[in-house]
């Protein structure tokens, strides 16, 4: 077999297991394994993959009325995020999504978590609480010591409750928007 | 010449310029031609170059009173940013940095500002406002929307001044730190 032969051959095996890995592996991460849900016990998965079915994503922020963005786009902010972390459950084989949070970050001082969303039939049920918590534990990881967001009114006492504090020494969360 | 003799001098030769580029590509960007400074007119640069003396940054940071951070936190955290901007300005042939800011983002939808920094001896001159500015221009030449970041009490009606709004529909900026 010729040198270039064994190198394509390689590649499309590597490309086959990644494919494999971020397929399945949020199926290791079982965190709880009898979820109540319509009068039925189904598994609930953590992933912090990121190959992640944009469709899917997409059609839970539908869920919690958020305006629809370019997939493009989606894609992009994925791929340029620190981490993400997904919520998924398993019923009758069929794999769905139903929370997310993902995290800016300079890598090392600063992260910023955005796009917290949990599935209305999901919601104060304790899941988002182990989505913040497992990006939190993530960032930490990583030797991250500030971490930030931008909390809509209703969720602030949320995040409070998570250890997050508004405005501390202060400091003002700021926005500017294109005109 | 041999494939990888022809290879290799081109890396080479890319290393070069590259590192050419980086030396001084600031001289070229003259944002300010005269700028008063000590009994004399100096040009001040602009340069969105990552290649930071971090040495030269860290000093910058001590003038405004900053807690020291270890370098290699500091060439992780430029080389995560989405975008740096610093203002330079010479004298006698001595480039000095004044200045700087950096952004973290997605690259696609919202980007957080950190580390703005102006030296005493050149603030409350205009020059605040041109690297802010910048960061903005920059990034909204890359479609970014979302322009975010956590203000101290005593810069909040500078960064107003600039278009940015505190609080926006009651969202609030919320930190996380580690016990």
């Amino acid at each position: 077999m010729t040198f270039w032969k064994i190198l394509w051959q390689k590649k499309i095996n590597i490309s086959i297991n990644q494919h494999k890995n971020s397929e399945y592996d949020y199926q290791n991460d079982i965190i709880i394994q009898d979820f109540n849900y319509k009068n039925d016990k189904v598994p609930i998965f953590l992933s912090k993959n990121k190959r992640i079915d944009l469709y899917e994503l997409e059609q839970l922020c539908d869920t919690v009325g958020w305006v629809r963005r370019p997939l493009k786009k989606v894609k992009t902010a994925i791929e340029h995020s620190f981490l993400t972390v997904s919520l998924f459950y398993k019923n009758n084989n069929q794999t769905k999504m139903i929370a997310f949070a993902r995290a800016t970050s300079d890598n090392t001082f600063n992260a910023t978590i955005w796009d917290v969303v949990v599935h209305p039939e999901f919601q104060r049920k304790g899941l988002g609480k182990i989505l913040i918590k497992e990006v939190i534990t993530e960032l930490r990881y990583s030797d991250i010591n500030t971490i930030t967001l931008f909390a809509d009114p209703q969720v602030i006492n949320f995040y409070k409750n998570l250890g997050f504090i508004p405005d501390p020494d202060g400091i003002k969360g700021m926005f500017w928007y294109p005109n």
